[in-house]
């Protein structure tokens, strides 16, 4: 990605510090923020600093690294699993942040080695999963683009571009393909995404910056669009994926998706394969954060003066249901795109990823 | 419909004077709008201060009585006929203005009459649209009362209370009669409606005005509580509907819909039988309202000092398209519930209602 012509990832480590793209900030402020601790990093997940299932596993990871570099040798261990035990609960739904940190701790952690070394391993660990998650962004952006005609209508919903991984983005990494690497004319629809608006602040944000013409829309206009044939692909993120296909992905995600088939438009997933949990064998069984209801209740932006700020827009007795997630059947998804290729949304299509196969 | 235990229409003229409840200062003020002449009658439906389909049908007729009222005899019928025409291009899907405008002008107008007995026509008129209106919505309110289970969730979108027509409203108007005349419990899932958020601005006022339980969730929760088996009973009102029951309403309406059926529920549409415009064929020849992007861009609301403010929640160099409704097609809807019962959304329904005939 680049920012006014420089180029960065969202999260990244100098020494003993993570550092993060602020990203409540965005669209109207750039800036990087510091992260120095654990207390920092548990933060910056839950108030979203950092979002997206690829840079929450990133920041999972780097967290987990950093905990280990700060903790004493004399009760390293105890620290170290402790605070994976916190970072695993910081956000329930994406599943990288439990890839990465189960791996660590299943793969590095083992009490029979010294603090030392394990500190290294864990410093490589992260570093090497924000590599792998970078890479496979980019992949996904060379299979995905195959699916986007020159002059095409792309849809997508909430942020799953640059923001939300380490580099490249899922959803957006196609068209970002398309565009740069293909010279394809591409015009994106933008869903705002209430209640958070990663939409209309940070996809929005993303393609301004990538010089791609798109238009911001209310979540409620995509279903319009859809009808009146104006989209021509749908392409989002995803959270969690199940053994089924089944995908835990941003609330509206599942309309969308009923929309698209009903008016015959494919719709796709772009997720590393590091979303799939193996575990789960359905959607069903995906833990769906709810949220804040303020975040329903009232809209945060830029006032007219320039200050970051929020208006009511409800009464004041009234209250808010806030479901952070939603899950879409496999049965809507016309396809995956993972860094391995371009699979079906069922179990033979999720094993297949998982063996290392790919079609691509 | 009672505010703080006083009884209120939305809207109604004393002497020459047309009175408004001002909705845009909703939910956080309640504020009574004087309308003294053509101009500001047409910045109040522009502006959105009166909206909804059966409240602007309701405003036209007054506002044309008005304009009778306050018009010199030497050039009468010209005024007269120029504000209708004025009147007729404020907003151009709901069908209620059109209705109203061309029965006075087909039916009261006549050059051959002299003015003072057209003022008087005119006004009686306009006060016998805003009964009619105000009865239909009871009458609608009775006849939907019998789909609501005691117990039941039912989903809303936008605004078709009170507020949207002249007393009762049309989609919850069903709500109000099963709560308050039949004793039945009922729980409000209450759709945002972005972009002006009509939803949880004015339905959530009125419902916390009624004391009925509700939840505020945002445009994109509607369907996940669908897929998990939390709403009953969709019903929403229309702007226009179409001879072969295809309905124009509030953006949102048609992912709602397609949503319901996929879901096996069931998805009704309220409006009084003047929102039926026997001239339109179908849905696809609708005209539809694209309104100020800005809606889309900013967010309104109140903010912690208390003034009504607004914040920008998208890039200063994104745009935005701002579709104000969308259409149903009949086969989503499994009924159109009328003043004069329930119906089929097809053509030999919509015949029906026209012919008179009722089946409640």
């Amino acid at each position: 990605m680049k920012v006014n012509n420089k180029h960065y990832r969202t999260i990244w480590m100098e020494g003993e510090t993570i550092r993060i793209i602020n990203q409540p900030l965005l669209p109207h402020k750039f800036e990087i923020l510091n992260i120095n601790n654990l207390e920092e990093l548990k933060r910056a997940i839950n108030d979203m600093q950092i979002r997206g299932a690829g840079a929450i596993g990133a920041a999972a990871g780097y967290g987990l690294a950093q905990a280990a570099l700060k903790a004493k040798d004399e009760n390293f261990f105890e620290t170290v699993i402790s605070a994976a035990d916190e970072i695993k609960h910081t956000r329930p739904t994406a599943q990288n942040l439990f890839t990465i940190i189960n791996r660590m701790l299943s793969g590095i952690i083992d009490k029979e080695q010294n603090p030392g070394d394990t500190r290294k391993a864990l410093k490589a660990e992260a570093e090497r999963y924000a590599d792998y998650d970078a890479n496979a962004c980019k992949m996904i952006g060379k299979f995905g683009a195959e699916l986007i005609k020159d002059g095409a209508k792309v849809s997508t919903h909430c942020n799953a571009g640059w923001l939300a991984f380490v580099d490249w983005g899922s959803a957006l990494s196609p068209v970002y393909y398309a565009v740069n690497e293909q010279k394809k004319n591409v015009f994106v629809y933008v869903d705002e995404t209430r209640p958070r608006c990663q939409g209309s602040r940070l996809t929005a944000w993303e393609l301004v910056q990538e010089k791609i013409p798109h238009a911001i829309i209310a979540d409620n206009v995509t279903g319009a669009l859809m009808w009146k044939g104006e989209i021509d692909l749908v392409i989002v993120g995803a959270d969690r994926i199940a053994a089924n296909g089944d995908v835990a992905n941003k609330i509206g995600t599942y309309s969308s998706a009923v929309v698209a088939k009903e008016n015959g438009i494919p719709f796709y997933v772009a997720a590393p394969s590091s979303t799939i949990d193996p575990d789960c064998e359905s959607g069903g069984s995906i833990p769906i954060e709810e949220r804040n209801q303020d975040e329903t209740l009232y809209m945060f932006g830029m006032d007219d003066k320039g200050d970051l700020s929020r208006v009511r827009i409800s009464p004041a007795e009234s209250s808010a249901l806030n479901l952070g997630f939603d899950v879409t059947p496999a049965e809507y998804i016309k396809g995956i795109i993972t860094e391995k290729g371009i699979f079906p949304a069922s179990k033979e299509g999720i094993s297949t990823i998982l063996r290392g196969n790919h079609n691509g």
